[in-house]
């Protein structure tokens, strides 16, 4: 089953980008990366196998556009590339905060496009769609969101559809606070290691495996950026965590 | 090269017992496991295929003795054992907390026996020695500490020599901070969670890797608590962490 057939990526060469166009390719859709990077996406295009293009004419060929950027470009991107898209087209935006994104494009895209947002819960380092965690928000085209919920599921992805409030309520938790408290523990144990080198000889096992937690958050840092500034819930996230183990201290 | 031939295990039937008891008779040593409850150490040794004995008998046999109990029980298991060992064998044990411990018993075990504290610094989850590290506290018996040593490295773990202070300054950060900020993480996610259960349907895959190493601590949790309770510089660690992190919040 395959909902769409010319899909352009747009950012197709990021991380992000580089995931949807393997799967997407590997799964029967025509693929087309673009971005502001013509080499780049020629570059990224040829070891994938799939095509490329600029911006414009990739996006205007395409019946599915995904628009895989930072978080702060996705709202201007998302507006510009609709311009060029044909009547009917479907356009999705993944980014990982939705207040002031999803809500605005929601009102401000032309009519003329199908829109969704979604965000799927995980990086680009895993294999495929199986067992994965995808969000839709509410209130997207309904045609669109059927399609693309029907072809997640077939890949064994499980979609759960809430609102931009839930989702950034709930993404406060999972997101902000998980990155926070790695980030921190990183902090302090980074200070020890430069004071004291020796230490790195003494890892434990238990620590080994989460410092593969720190280093994915490391590895994603300019979007973990994004997450703890854009998501409206998260300085809230942040000083519960803090509460809690500074109660949890003078108790102790 | 087996440096020792029969080994007794104190507290045999536990995790690290077990792991002990495997590795060690797997390498051709002879192991006989011995504790307080008789039974569950015969039940353990068959399915080991090693032997089991009372702790009076067992040690008594032996010319290695490694006590695996926990932190609380080291020193006094150690002294009560030592007393029926034969004059030159050798007592190891592994408590994660040396002060109070190695210290002590440097000074009081009986002169007929050779004393060496240890530190593996894993959980008895991993399959062998091979790339692990462990500690061993400088000033037990030379002779003994050396062929530890030797027969350590010889099966690819890495070993420091540290001061009791030492390790028990390292070990405030690469545990007691390691498992503050691990389950300080999960104590508020935990009433996110009971608050909103639909957030267990919005893993990301970063935090489920996260949430592994969070099970680890958790599986682990008495010995973890022992940790947080008799490091000497466990209250110094928890509140650098506490600082760090509200430091943050205040910035940002």
């Amino acid at each position: 089953m395959i909902p769409w057939k010319e899909v352009a990526i747009v950012g197709g060469y990021g991380r992000m980008g580089r995931f949807f166009a393997r799967v997407l390719s590997r799964d029967g859709f025509h693929v087309t990366i673009c971005g502001r990077r013509l080499e780049r996406a020629r570059r990224v295009a040829r070891r994938l196998g799939v095509s490329y293009g600029e911006v414009d004419s990739s996006v205007r060929g395409a019946d599915l556009v995904i628009v895989s950027v930072p978080i702060d470009a996705t709202y201007d991107v998302c507006m510009s590339v609709a311009k060029e898209m044909e009547r009917g087209s479907t356009i999705v935006e993944i980014a990982s905060v939705k207040t002031g994104i999803a809500d605005r494009l929601r009102s401000d895209l032309p009519r003329h496009v199908r829109f969704v947002s979604a965000h799927p819960l995980f990086g680009p380092t895993v294999r495929g769609l199986r067992g994965r965690n995808v969000v839709i928000i509410k209130g997207g085209d309904e045609e669109a969101t059927r399609r693309l919920r029907l072809y997640l599921e077939s890949k064994g992805a499980s979609v759960s559809l809430l609102t931009v409030d839930e989702h950034d309520r709930a993404m406060a938790t999972v997101q902000v606070l998980h990155h926070y408290a790695l980030l921190s523990f990183s902090y302090v144990l980074q200070n020890e290691l430069r004071r004291r080198p020796k230490l790195a000889d003494l890892l434990t096992e238990s620590l080994r495996l989460t410092l593969r937690s720190v280093k994915r958050v490391l590895d994603n840092l300019d979007a973990v950026l994004e997450i703890q500034e854009r998501n409206p819930y998260a300085g809230e996230a942040r000083r519960e965590f803090v509460k809690a183990i500074a109660g949890s201290l003078e108790q102790g």
